[in-house]
């Protein structure tokens, strides 16, 4: 067994003869593992004792009793009795039908190569037994059961996903962080109590190959000892080698310094960026836990779906698409179907996905909701794919990047038949689609072409 | 205010100078209101105190404590304290987020022109405030609210629906029925104390237009007092010139006497029928009250809700298509999805679906998953509508029933252009569908030609 | 089994070739079984769903919902969620702690010979598992048992106590009731479809020797058919022999006709009355059912308990002492004490009080607080009991009722030695008390004095 | 506010230039203040979250899941769903009928000069809000009030009772303790980050009198910083002056050092100590929580209650009564009854109780159950007090210990006469009862001489 008592100072120290130190000048230094760039899909769960409520979103408690707004302060009053405290809705995260290879198996099938699930989100509930949330986490209080352990088990043993971890440094109501804040973040009361010995269980227990760091924003990484604790896990954990990180260490740091960007919440800048970035977005548009009263048309459709993965990827960034299980543990069939069709898009579609990277046109220069990439370190033939969002009217797509000679080649991904393009006098290219009716098309929604042979390949 | 008193023994008289008397003769005779089979299409409810475990199937109770299977027994066993009882799940039956504006908005864009809502299930808890009812009522535990007249009311305000009623006649475990039972069905008190006034105040109060019964297979009519009560209805009642029966009556009446028939659950001959019949069906395969437990996999999908939909009318049958809301009140949105592309291929296609009637062929004579019904009779201009399940191989569709001749004209339902066919030797026409790309399809499930100009119209 | 169908009509009919008929008159004839005056002290115990909220009274549904009384809106809206009902109170009426031997163990402790519990209250629910009152019964919601039929069996197998029930003929808002009501008492659904029924379920199932009812003012005893049932009481039923019941029987009934007369509630008239009666009265002063709140000083004291039954003997009537056990069964310490501290009383001075009756006077002439009774049928020796409440000043008792002469004796019940009398020259006599310090005390409260030989004791 | 920041290492340091000095030597030789010997009689008040099951005892958590015995196991599965955990009790901890006043005037009423309320037992939950105890404490689950803080200021405001606090060291499963404890107590995770904030917080909150630790057992008094913490109570905090503490400081502390001793439970040593002491005893005589099913054979007579006042006093101690409320916030009546009887008790005999000093005898050397005190130091007339706890034969009590002479004086407290005594030849005195009836008794249990003039006074 790990030290508990160690961790309460780890990372307070310099660690010497180590290759990392903490600096964020050595922190960065510090090469992605190349299975995150490769994996492009991945999987956001959003759950804990907010979804109990699940009423407004995963900010419940936050938008209930600080800022008390009035939907949710009505929602309170007509629904429990005075008095009722968000501690009491703990009971009631019962995860009755938590099934974690149902969840793989989903997951698996969306063609998803990573998940992350929130291990604890501002609320504070841990979703593993932790030392040091006593009777404020899934084994004390609501579900009995560690629900984070036996998601990472599942997943391990039923496919090849990698298992990551969301964790949040601050939490609303913690009587320490609020100490601390309050002494303009001089004390460390609340990470030594903590976010450290937190983290530190966390990668020494369940080895989570990605840290997903939020709530860092009100005070400086100096106060979270991010440093400190990203340089432990770099030289020291057992996570070292594979484990990669995103930015959210400190205020002023996302998007400055850390592992790959996330910057601001479905961070999407639309074009190619200098460093690895991540687009971190929802199936529901309004809320990152499930919210009963989501409708249809809250739910993101395919079209938007993979219209949105087209543009990250092109742009040299990962996708990481949440959904909000319910308090009993169930995924709804509404993110099933989304994801399961994701998966057959990406079932025929993936190659232009998977281990691509961006090309040096990320759209097309004429033609509007065209999306490139190329193909990755692996691919035999150098290739460049198209996304098409919209079928070409009188199925004819004018593109104006790609340099073509009369070696070059086209197809769709998914049909066989390779297809027709002339050159223009400005070095455009009419493409001749297919007619595909409804029995012969690969997918339903945004269409692939492979472009070989390409002049301005590079 | 109606008088309570008299119900207690109306329908056991006889009534005299009145047009229908309370014989199957005479009840059979009278003509199905129009509306019914012009509508086609229909929405059944099932809602209840079921709706809290929401596990398995809407015959919970049955299954748990009758006849005891070991699913429920365990979910209960694993879930709850010892000693629960049934009726303790009624204070859980919240229906906070219940919207019936917002029912009625899901239901009117399904395309459906009825909703038949279980008024009491085999439970016995009514949606009403029922007076032989007391404390086992939505009003009295649970919501406290109207839950029937609150939706009959939104309903009729939104959208020109007609609102109807499932209601059961027995109660698996009412002692008073129980008792009638252990007599040989020679006692009535529970049909004098229950049915009978229950039925009753549903016509006085809430003037449904469509009564579903249900529950009647183990005692005789005569035990139900059947006749005695349509008698009423047909003459006397202020739903008479509108409302429409099922054949659900008593053991052996389905599929013999009454209004429609529905024979069994899920009834669907697959060939015409002498009578007008309904298929009442599930988007959940296995259940018709909500199962929080179904997965993707056990929701039918659009292809099977389509293709249903086409083999029922052209059989002469409605659809009546069920879905399960929550114990909080809510239409989930897997449910609402189906629904309102329900809605989106019948503005579509509707013309060969409402006020439609069944033509000589139900299906055609060569090629399988076609199905045929002709324009009602409001129709300008005699057309054949071919539902064309499964888009031809090759674009070209060759069928065995119409037979055409050089003035007859084919076209696709949501596509201007008229087809090409060619009449072979042996009378069958082979017609050559438009090469429908993505981007021009009329709908994305069962194309529906129109022929006009068919020698065999009748 | 009884038959449920001949219940609905039974008391309908007239009876004939009894010994009763149903008229007041034939029915006030009938002698009282002598078991119930012989007993002299009953236990009254009010227990049902008012046993949950436990606040404010066993009244608590009418005062919240019906007068709207602040204290009971209060306390709802404090502590429990709007749209609460009281249905909802009944999975909570848990009794997990109810043990019926150990009640009838307390029960026999304190002397009493007569147990009466509420079989139903005004709020309907029965605690026998009652054909005509499903799901709002102890076995359908809330313990899951027949707390009835287990204290009958209880009190039965180890005691000699009689067991009886109360039970309301009225319910606050039985809808059937409220419908007889409202049509000015003219229709009988609610006595025909419920009081009927139980009442002749509680006497066959449970064949109980005291029927206490209760409810009746709002209508006249027509309405209620209470002659009609008393009259099978009295000449079919199982316990014809034995049963005793009270007044309450309809509008203008109490006080008036039918068994021993109870009038109002806590009926203490003070002087001897010409037909036997009962004061029903409470050892928490201010509610029948448990009260949470009830503080000491609400409790009556055992000088108050032991006055009352003295005054209530002496005038001809029966005490019957009420306590309220709590929703999980129990009867709380304070109302142990009281009852074991009564019985340790009784096991002095029973004497006086058992098989006793009235005396020419009930108090004493000259001496306030004294009360008299006089030797039963079987008192082997003519003898006179004075109920002394408050010590004599002095150790000197005057008595201005007894006429004594020199063969007269004295003595105290529980002390051996025979006290000194003088007669003075009205006739009185001046008594001398022994000067007994608390070691020799035989009772803490009352001392009751035997007097033989009294010459004017008739 | 105070600095928590400091407060973490607070008592790890030596306290420099101050009076007392972390070590037991200097601790043990402060004087213990004086209002506490003059007390004599406090209320000890056990209450939390084990108030809700109030099943068995406070020690209901370890019961059930360490020790696993099987009446708490059974009450468990019987009652509560499988996976219910002890967390999930604390939101029915309600304390809606909680009225610290009242408390407090009940206090008042039975003599009681302290009070003592569990802050925290060895469950954890604190009834402050300790920012110790995040989301385990009455403002943030349960009732949602600071239940402690209230008590304090109800017996500020309304009494002259000195308040104070129970507080637990250990607590059965707070993982570091467990942590610590399985190191061997070499770490001091625990002590660091739960048990010294806490005390820190309440003397500096609430400024209690009393300290009354427990829970100390397992461990070393270095492992609990219990030096540090006194030395800085009784230098430094706001209550340096007037608090007192006990002895459960670490293993092997206890009935060694610190202030008053308590040795064990229901330590009642029947003879002279050389340090002051304190009887900590139960009214239940079988738990300090609440236990609902506590009979009234549980609970001890006022004969065994006041007896054991005598014999505490008499041999140098206090005794502290504890009552449990219940989890709704009641002290129920029977504990009531005790408490103001024993107040009407010490009315009468306060005089031989409050103040006084152990004689040199303790009890009598001939006869049984005769106890003794002396005049305290404010005592006018120097007077010896004989606690008489039962009434003597033949109204003669014959002692041993006292040597009067003619001018000895003796009365009964609450009687004005002068009582006849007789010396014999050995030196012993018998003394003359007066004949006290009922009526003129001064108490019921106990009666108390004070001999004035006693030559082997001292």
């Amino acid at each position: 067994m790990f030290s508990l008592a160690s961790l309460l100072v780890l990372g307070f120290v310099a660690l010497t003869n180590s290759q990392y130190q903490p600096t964020w000048k050595s922190i960065d230094s510090r090469p992605l593992p190349s299975w995150y760039d490769d994996s492009k899909v991945g999987i956001f769960i959003h759950w804990g004792v907010f979804s109990v409520p699940s009423f407004g979103s995963e900010w419940f408690w936050e938008q209930w009793q600080q800022r008390k707004l009035k939907p949710f302060v009505d929602f309170m009053d007509r629904n429990y009795k005075p008095n009722f405290t968000y501690a009491a809705f703990a009971p009631s995260f019962t995860c009755e039908f938590y099934d974690p290879e149902q969840w793989a198996d989903i997951f698996n099938a969306s063609g998803a190569r990573y998940v992350v699930l929130t291990s604890k989100h501002h609320e504070g509930y841990t979703l593993w037994p932790s030392k040091v949330s006593w009777n404020w986490n899934a084994v004390d209080v609501g579900p009995k059961r560690d629900l984070l352990g036996d998601l990472a088990n599942a997943i391990r043993k039923k496919t090849n996903i990698r298992f990551g971890v969301y964790h949040s440094l601050f939490e609303w109501f913690h009587p320490l962080y609020l100490y601390d804040k309050s002494n303009d973040w001089k004390s460390q009361l609340f990470v030594k109590a903590k976010t450290m010995p937190e983290l530190i269980e966390l990668v020494n227990i369940y080895k989570p190959e990605v840290i997903w760091s939020d709530g860092d924003w009100e005070a400086p990484d100096t106060y979270w000892n991010s440093r400190g604790f990203l340089a432990w896990l770099y030289n020291k954990s057992p996570v070292k080698n594979t484990v990669v990180v995103n930015d959210r260490w400190g205020s002023g740091i996302a998007c400055h310094h850390g592992g790959f960007f996330t910057c601001q919440d479905k961070y999407n800048p639309g074009k190619l960026q200098n460093r690895k970035w991540e687009d971190a977005m929802t199936l529901d548009k309004s809320s990152w836990g499930y919210r009963r009263t989501a409708n249809l048309e809250d739910y993101l459709s395919m079209e938007e779906l993979v219209s949105t993965l087209a543009e990250t990827v092109s742009c040299g960034g990962n996708i990481l698409i949440n959904v909000g299980p319910t308090h009993d543990g169930r995924i709804i069939p509404i993110f099933e179907e989304r994801l399961r069709n994701l998966g057959k898009w990406l079932s025929v579609n993936g190659e232009a996905v998977y281990e691509s990277r961006p090309w040096t046109y990320q759209n097309d220069t004429v033609t509007p909701n065209i999306w490139y990439t190329k193909g990755g370190k692996n691919a035999v033939v150098p290739s460049v794919y198209v996304f098409v969002l919209n079928w070409p009217k009188n199925n004819q797509l004018y593109l104006g990047a790609p340099v073509l000679n009369s070696n070059s080649k086209i197809s769709m991904l998914g049909v066989k038949d390779i297809l027709d393009f002339k050159k223009d006098a400005t070095g455009g290219i009419m493409i001749y689609f297919p007619q595909l009716t409804p029995d012969v098309l690969p997918c339903q929604w945004a269409w692939v072409l492979k472009m070989q042979g390409v002049v301005n390949y590079q």
